[in-house]
This record gives C-alpha cells, sequence and structure tokens, in this order.
C-alpha cells in the first residue's frame, strides 16, 4: 500500500498544471463575471483577487483553481482540446466562489487567503447577493439547448449544487452536536467537498465524450479527493500554518466545528475521549483551553485517524487514475494533482 | 382608457382562483420542500406558513400564491390540463420564497406576513442556506431532459432569476443614490419583480405547448402585470394599512428605498421635490419627518405618478389578455386577478 510518505510530487509541475489551467479559465471567467451588475462584479473580482475593494487591479491570491484545473484534465482524458471543457471550468470555479461567499457569512469568517471576506469588506447583503448571481450565472454558463452532452454536465453540476447545500447544513448542524459519528462526518464532507469536486473531475469529460465508464471513475476519483480535500483542511484547521493558510489557526476548534480529527477523538472511546468533550462543552474557549483542546484530539488519534483517511482516500483516487485510459501527460498531471492536495500545507 | 375605478373585479372570485391554484401546487411544493436536510426543510415550511418555528402545524399566511396561480392559468390559455404546468408553477413558487428569505436578510426586515421573518427566528446563516436551497431546487423541478419544453421553461426561468438578482442589486445600489431617474427605477422594477411575473405568466403555456406567440403575449402581460405589483407594493409602502400588510408603514422612506412615487416626486423639479431631497439627505428621520416626507412626496405629484403607473400597466395587461384566444373561463380568472393585485390593498 503507498502512504503519503511515498508517494512523491514534483511541485514546480503540478503549480505548472495549475497555473496553465487558471490561465485557460481565467478569461471566460472574467467575460462571465463582467455581465454582472457593476457592485456585484466588483465583489466577483475581489473574491477572485484580481482587484482591491475599490476595484484598481491587483493580483492577489484568488485561490488555486483545483476545480477548473480537474475539469480541464478531465476533458484531456478524452484526448480532446480543452476548449470543449471550458464552460465547465467556468462554472465548477462559479459554484465554488458562490459556496464561499456564503460560507463565510455563515461562518462569519472575517479573513481568506490573507484578505478580508467580501462581506466584511462589502456588507452582508451584498456578499449573498454576489453569491446568488454566481450561482444563477453558473446555470446559464453550460447552454441546455446545444446538445445532451451539455444538458448532462448541467444536470452534474445541479446534483453538485444541492448536495454541497445539504452538507452546509449537516456541517451546521454538527455545531450544535456533540454526538456526531464518524460515518456522518463522511457523509458531510462527500455532500460538502466532495461532491463539487467529483463533478468538476468528471465535467470535462462529460463535455468532451468521454465513455461514460471513463467519467464514473473520473467521479469516483474527485468523490475520493474531495474527501481528503476536505480531511486535510481539518489538519490543517487545528494544526496548519496560519502564515500559510491565512485563516486563524484553531478556529475551527472554538467554533465546535465537528471536524473528522475531533469526530474521531470523541468516538475513539478513550479518558481523552472524554476530557474533550468536557473541555469542548464549555461556554467560552481561552487560547490555553483550545491549545489543551487540540492536545486532546492528538492524544485521543483525532489526528492519526484523519492522516490515514487522507492516505487512504488518496490511494483510491490514484487508484481510480490507474484504471483509467489516458494520455500519459495527463495521467502524470492528475496523480500529481492529487497527490499535492493530499500533502498541501496550504 | 380604463381606469382603475372603473375595471371591477369580483373579490370572492380572485380568492378562489388563488385558492384552486395554492391548492393544485401545495403537494408538489411540499414533497419538494420535504426532500431537503430536516432543517432547511423547516425553515421553507415555516416561510410558507405551514408551520411554527418549532415545526408543530399551523395554517399560517405563506402568501398569496400569485405566481403559481398564474402559471397554472397561462397552462389554461392553451386549453390543457393544468397538471402539466405543475413543475412550473412550484418552481416560479420557490424561486419566489428565495428571493424573499435572501432580500429580507439584505433590507434587515423582521417582520412579513405578521410573522417574524425566517432570518430573525433561524438566524441569517440557515436562512441564506435554506435560500439557496430553495433556488437550488427550483433548478430541478423542471427536468431539463424531458423534451424541449421543459428545458424552454427552465432556461426562462434562469434568465428570470438573473434579472431578478440584478434588479435587486439596482434597488440596493439606489438606496445610496439621490438622483435616481424615472427610467432607472422603471428597469429595475421590471428586473427585480416584473420578470419572475413575467416568467411565471408564462411559463405554464410554455409547458403546455402554446403558440410562441401566445407564450410572448402572456409574458408581456405578465411583465405588465408585475410593473403594476411593484408600483403597488411602493404605494403601499408609504401610505398602506400596516394591520393589512403586516408591514411597519414607512419602512421604505426610513430605508431611503428610491420607490416610484420618491423618484417620481424627486424627479418633478418643485419647491416640494427640493424640499423632499434635503430632508432625505438627512442623517436619522424620526417619525414625524418621515411622515413630513411623505407628504411632501404626494404634494409633489409622486403618489399620482405611482397611481398613474399602476392604471396604464394594468391597462396593458388587459389589453393583452384580450389579445389572447383563450376559454372564456381562463379569460376571466386572468382578467380578475390583473385587476385584483392592481387594487389590493395588501
Amino acid at each position: 500500500m503507498r502512504t503519503s510518505a511515498d508517494v512523491g510530487f514534483v511541485a514546480a509541475d503540478v503549480a505548472a498544471t495549475l497555473d496553465r489551467c487558471q490561465r485557460a479559465t481565467k478569461p471566460a471567467l472574467q467575460r462571465a463575471i463582467a455581465e454582472l451588475h457593476p457592485q456585484l462584479a466588483l465583489i466577483g473580482a475581489y473574491h477572485q483577487g484580481w482587484c482591491n475593494a475599490d476595484g484598481s487591479e491587483v493580483n492577489a491570491n484568488g485561490g488555486k483553481a483545483v476545480r477548473p484545473t480537474l475539469a480541464l484534465l478531465s476533458a484531456e482524458v478524452a484526448g480532446t482540446d480543452t476548449t470543449v471543457a471550458l464552460p465547465g471550468a467556468v462554472a465548477v470555479e462559479l459554484v465554488h466562489n458562490f459556496s464561499i461567499l456564503h460560507d463565510d457569512v455563515m461562518d462569519g469568517d472575517r479573513m481568506r487567503r490573507h484578505r478580508p471576506t467580501a462581506w466584511t469588506v462589502f456588507g452582508t447583503g451584498l456578499a449573498v447577493l454576489a453569491g446568488d448571481a454566481l450561482l444563477t450565472l453558473s446555470g446559464q454558463i453550460l447552454p441546455r439547448g446545444l446538445g445532451s452532452r451539455s444538458s448532462v454536465a448541467a444536470d452534474r453540476l445541479t446534483c453538485a449544487v444541492s448536495e454541497l447545500i445539504l452538507g452546509q447544513a449537516e456541517d451546521l448542524s454538527f455545531e450544535q452536536r456533540s454526538d456526531v459519528s464518524i460515518g456522518e462526518y463522511l457523509a458531510m464532507s462527500s455532500h460538502k467537498t466532495a461532491a463539487l469536486l467529483s463533478c468538476s473531475a468528471s465535467i470535462g469529460a462529460v463535455l468532451a465524450g468521454a465513455p461514460p465508464a471513463a467519467v464514473e471513475e473520473l467521479a469516483t476519483m474527485g468523490r475520493h479527493l474531495g474527501m481528503a480535500f476536505q480531511a486535510v483542511d481539518d489538519l490543517l484547521g487545528i494544526w496548519g500554518s496560519e502564515d500559510l493558510t491565512g485563516k486563524s489557526v484553531f478556529s475551527d476548534l472554538r467554533r465546535r466545528k465537528k471536524t473528522l480529527p475531533v469526530v474521531a477523538a470523541i468516538n475513539a472511546g478513550t479518558a481523552e475521549s472524554r476530557e474533550l468533550a468536557r473541555t469542548l462543552s464549555r461556554a467560552d474557549l481561552d487560547e490555553d483551553e483550545v491549545g489543551y483542546a487540540a492536545g486532546l484530539v492528538e492524544a485521543a488519534g483525532g489526528r492519526d485517524r484523519a492522516r490515514r483517511e487522507v492516505d487512504s482516500r488518496l490511494n483510491m483516487a490514484l487508484d481510480s487514475i490507474d484504471r483509467i485510459e489516458m494520455p500519459a501527460q495527463t495521467r502524470a498531471e492528475l496523480a500529481g494533482l492529487a497527490r499535492y492536495l493530499a500533502l498541501r500545507k496550504t
């Protein structure tokens, strides 16, 4: 069995892949967002890292473009020019940005990618409306009348959005509960994060007319990758470097988010599990208490459990990639991206 | 020319039409909402007036079901059983409810239909997420794979949603401005309110396979009706009875909303226009000042201008109804509904 230790990747190669796909997607994404009401277009551009709050141009970190990259690579699986997958790449990125704009409002997050979140800059109302606009735009990018491939892609995207909303509802409801099982966590993660990655990793193949078996295997690959991605997020949310992630450390613990390390630790049935549950049930946790809770999560095996989830999901994703016929270059790029996403520090 | 004074309608007949269509739509609407995450389904049901915040059943005012009624009547224009239009009726009602859930958050409205708004009961985050869920659901109700009628209907709905979001952005941006022209107001009203009424008034005809000319005339009729509807809303927002509308009186003025009476009054070029602009530019308006502003709006002719808009739009809607071939019973119900919407007090 492969473990994260021995599945290396060349960071520069992955960066080149992400950069190439981000560049390929950006013009169409910019054109789509520019069609919105000027105020909403400004929020969309700010959120993407294209401009400051006053509209002045900037080249800030607007995310890694993981979803458009998966969409374009999935078209290359079919051996075609990726142009056919561009609307899919734009659509999944729009959905991702819709979900972040709204999630930041719901979670009250004030910083993202080292910049103030949109709602703190433009107000809650306009941030919500900008999210609505991006979601609606994502439904208009894939022209439904133009043949069944586009129609199938649009349906798959709508299903992913529906799962994503379900997952966010589950995640929010977990914050009020102390008895979340690992199974419930995994279902939430599958809905909230993995559904859109699964859609991203297959939508280009759908648009390129890849064989149904390849499409489904890519969707499975994306689902595993999404589960790994969320578990990595959970690990970084407790033990990540604030300098690298741009999010405040321990904030997930402070908010009683039922991340995999926490859920696994609480369900481990050890003395540390019980002490952790007691600690997290207190009203307001100060810095020391949150640090103490993080230590308990680790002592109860929560950190290891999450790392094992990442390893096993990465392996399943790599197995899926092995099973699909595709050009050698695409295989190398997909596998490299999968490894990078599972081993990232940011 | 007809005026609102001489185009009477029988309230009991309109109530019967609305009631019949609401009953026809409710089971499918309930089934759709029940599929959501339990917390989101609860918010949807609360918002529809089907239950209290704790989930206990109630029969509260959940709106007049104007949009589903228009959708079902538009199918009757084609002379068919309205069953074929049910997905359209459910979809437009879902979009309407999405927009209200989000608008109440953006506008900070605390009361609607004599009940606390969803965000005040369930929190901003969950109200936003419930809106997202209803919007996404609306895109899943019209099965896209099942023939071109459903596909055309889905595309028209997405366009209406896109206009609605544009209109809300325009409306919000107008609050910061004192130089909104009547033309800009009319464009905003067309986007924010009339687009969805236009879609509602034609979506059933699309699904029933009515001739394109009839579909477009119905869409035009719905557009005029929507413009009248918004102007009535504007009038009720200043001079309506709080007991009937369930909204606090003068709240539109207090928020500097650029409603038609206000925009028309400010653009009238009279001494009252200038005094109104001065009054509305003050930081915080107390009860007396808002009442004074309402008087200035009326003195500058804003109230009359809005009433004329209602009359003229109602007449154009009735003219459209006259031009479309349809069963006599449908014609009577559509015309009655149009008159009711233009003359309503709530």
